[in-house]
């Protein structure tokens, strides 16, 4: 019993796409890595065709049970924010067209989950990954590593946390819409914990 | 010869859409509006989803020479500018996958062509639009009469002005990569304003 999660770190220059497969014991498989981009001096309409070819290629290729994406906030990085943002509506339309749900993290919530500090810096990131994922290093580049960090912290966090994008907003009991596969690995985690209490 | 414009209002909640025939001669046919968009409670995929299924339906209808789209700042509007920007990367994507170039149009220039104040008011663009497509009234909500005059200023202001996403930035000498249908047009546009001045 695993989940299989997509991690994007997204960015019109590079893209980071990841995808692991996360047993209920919390037991990490890197199955795939990349960095998805065009450089700066491509037109634009030209860069995000490009990303958005990438990101329905892996979600082809990988058929994930849930992809989870960066959440992008404006009032940080006023340069890049807007190409930024743009990649990020591709990537949740893809997952959309394809029935796959969508979970949105803050950098803090995938630095605490993944090193236990929410002001973790790149370079510890890169090695929690690779210790997580028993590699021999961190992947390359940074955005690579990062999109690793998203999937891992989107399962070790729990379908129960991070901000669901599927989720009706206007479902105030906090109820999430899930999958059936999340489901299964919902119950499949909490069996595991259970097992490993017992020891 | 007519080049068929379709102009975008970018938005989450209210995404206008609209397409114009433009003459030689800069006679507007208003050809079909609409506002497409979802309610701020639908969670963000199924509203990306929605905007994106409405701009590939409205392409495949209407099978334009060009969409003329809002340029989106970052400084403004913080609370809606991560929503706005996600729909500008679907639709420019979905431009793309058509080979339909694409050209953005900041709302200063989109007023200055239409009104002829970069400073003009909703009404006064209502107004204009109404006036320049030969309506009773000016199209309803403000957002597709925004759509309207994005398509007019971008075919008014000729394909020589506004900032083409299509054209390769790397282009120093400022050529742009036209269709075979605006390079056309431009030749008719230049032929009619010859015309006009030996009136």
């Amino acid at each position: 019993m695993s989940l299989r999660v997509v991690g994007v770190d997204p960015g019109l220059t590079r893209c980071g796409l990841a995808v692991v497969d996360v047993s209920a014991s919390r037991l990490v498989e890197l199955v795939d890595v990349t960095v998805a981009g065009t450089p700066p001096g491509t037109p634009l309409d030209a860069r995000l065709l490009a990303i958005a070819n990438a990101i329905d290629a892996w979600l082809d290729t990988h058929k994930p049970d849930v992809l989870a994406i960066e959440r992008v906030f404006a009032q940080v990085n006023v340069s890049t924010v807007i190409g930024t943002a743009q990649v990020t509506g591709i990537v949740i339309t893809a997952a959309a067209r394809r029935g796959i749900p969508v979970a949105l993290h803050t950098p803090t919530e995938v630095k605490a989950a993944v090193t236990g500090s929410g002001q973790a810096t790149k370079a510890a990131i890169g090695k929690m990954v690779a210790k997580i994922c028993r590699l021999d290093e961190p992947p390359k580049p940074a955005d690579a590593a990062d999109a690793v960090a998203l999937a891992i912290a989107h399962a070790w966090r729990g379908a129960a946390a991070g901000s669901n994008a599927s989720a009706s907003a206007a479902s105030s009991s906090g109820s999430r819409q899930l999958t059936t596969a999340q489901r299964a690995w919902i119950a499949a985690e909490a069996s595991a914990k259970h097992r490993a209490a017992r020891r």
